[in-house]
């Protein structure tokens, strides 16, 4: 697969400062060690929220620094977790005496990176608190992780933690909220191609030209099974079963559907299984009232899609809906 | 190349199908003929922006439907030219009474069947305008083509003018302003592979894999050559040369710097090149002042970035920084 790039070595730090300098009004950048802060941080008074991971998975996370969603996302090199400096450094500067949220996505390399963070800052007196998102039902276990792998509620999480933070929560409570949005959130994806990662230089995984992989992660990290390559429709019922028939769902609820591109897939294709996984949600009862359509959480160029259902209720939805101004994720401002 | 999709058939139907469902509050659609029309038009007063095209560029044009953009895009087949029908029904459904501009990217087909639906409004009564788009200085003519193709300009051009329709300008104002973004930009792309029309079902034109195509089209459509690949700052190099050295830029003149992703290019990799093309534009004593940067007109998941200039004027600037609210672009509301 051949990239757009100068060199591997050099494509984390050449993108973020191409990133900075397009959104210089949004986000500044700071490098040795890196991560992106608001241009306006530290907001006095506010709850911090950083978040952070591998590059590879744009705009996740530095997309999403902004006024009403992150404070600051500090990338690591691509698909590998950023250090615990990372995070302590950019949690000290965004931090406007309100204390610090760290959004954690369940992958075994950040989780005991941002728990080193979280020690080194509590250490200096920041009030710190940590929220996990493990919404994959795919695998109970996988590659790089314990437990279930946080995925595209990750994205949802940011925004609702990140209005709630603007609403003046305090840092128990927006950190409590960020729980109930991964409780209440449940995903699921699907690969046609392999991504490839730059410094490996070929594809992470082999997958014969007429199957998919079913619950594949934002690594390439294998998922439950291959299949053989399904309509689309089918393919929408196979990633709605499990994510359904897990908790929370129950007829009558009110729901946001999120269908997420894996990077290589374009939005005819998308919308495609947005309009099947709308049609499947109605028939088990849930009432779809928000979305979310489009390549928000990638792994690369791969091809392939992710469905989040978050079930609502009226504190999510006035998050959710609340105003936010990101490199990519914007409205109400 | 495997596809998310039901079949090539339904494939359009079905995407815009899932498109107004989950954008039901912006966007309606009309089937037989297929167009998509802002929810509220017709607007009472305003001139009615259309536009429209082949299918597999996404979010183009429907993705721009909305309040300070378009009132209307027809949605072709992949890579196929709206019929004139379609532009007909459209633009009578959203003329508002102060007629209608046609924005029309300069493809043979396009050309002519905007030009019938113009004979048949006019026929009707409804005053009337088109506007052409050809900003590729890539090549003269071209597969699809007599004179410049139409690219990334018609998405600045839908911009400005639906702003210039919502702050009350006449139809032949509006016009000529499109006429002038259109005279003040110039665009060229590269691929890095090749896109799958999915009726097709194989890669448009192959392509080594140590090798680039400079100066391709939307549509796959051959450039001016194939070069081996190289790092991105020399591809911005040879993208931005050519664009500069063309009519209208010079030394200290305000630039808006829009980096677009074909489909399969990564927004990491769309950064390291908008990173280098503002460099060259700041040798070239040039001022970027506003930017655009992600896939916003692409070739279904072609792996590939086009580079465009437009050059501003105060007018510019103000109805590009107007409030937008369309699915694919939103600020200010």
């Amino acid at each position: 697969m051949k990239k757009l790039i100068n060199s591997p070595e050099k494509l984390v730090v050449e993108s973020t400062e191409g990133f900075v300098a397009a959104h210089a009004d949004l986000v500044k950048a700071h490098f040795n060690p890196n991560y992106l802060a608001r241009a306006d941080a530290p907001v006095r008074g506010k709850v911090a929220i950083v978040s952070g991971g591998g590059s590879g998975h744009e705009p996740m996370h530095g997309g999403y620094v902004g006024a009403g969603m992150l404070d600051a996302a500090c990338p690591g090199a691509v698909f590998t977790s950023p250090t615990p400096d990372q995070m302590y450094e950019a949690a000290k500067a965004v931090n406007g005496g309100a204390g610090v949220l760290l959004i954690v996505k369940n992958y075994t390399g950040d989780v005991l990176n941002f728990e080193m963070a979280a020690d080194l800052l509590r250490a200096d007196g920041v009030a710190v608190e940590s929220a996990l998102i493990d919404d994959d039902v795919a695998v109970k276990d996988s590659l790089y992780t314990a437990g279930r792998r946080g995925v595209g509620a990750t994205v949802l999480a940011e925004k609702i933690t990140g209005a709630a933070a603007a609403d003046g929560l305090k840092l128990k409570e927006v950190a409590n909220l960020c729980r109930k949005v991964n409780a209440s959130a449940r995903s699921m994806g699907i690969a046609l191609t392999s991504c490839t990662v730059p410094h490996a230089g070929k594809p992470t995984f082999d997958l014969p030209d007429d199957e998919y992989e079913l619950g594949i992660g934002i690594h390439g990290e294998p998922g439950r099974t291959r299949l053989k390559l399904e309509p689309a429709d089918q393919i929408a019922g196979r990633m709605m079963e499990p994510i359904i028939s897990d908790l929370p769902f129950k007829a009558g609820d009110e729901v946001l559907l999120f269908v997420n591109g894996m990077g290589g897939t374009p939005p005819l294709e998308l919308y495609v299984l947005y309009r099947k996984a709308l049609a499947l949600a109605g028939q088990a009862g849930l009432k779809v009232t928000r979305n979310l359509v489009g390549s928000y959480m990638t792994s690369l160029e791969m091809a392939g899609a992710s469905i989040t259902l978050l079930k609502l209720d009226d504190t999510l939805k006035k998050y959710w809906d609340a105003p936010v101004k990101t490199p990519a994720l914007r409205w109400g401002c």
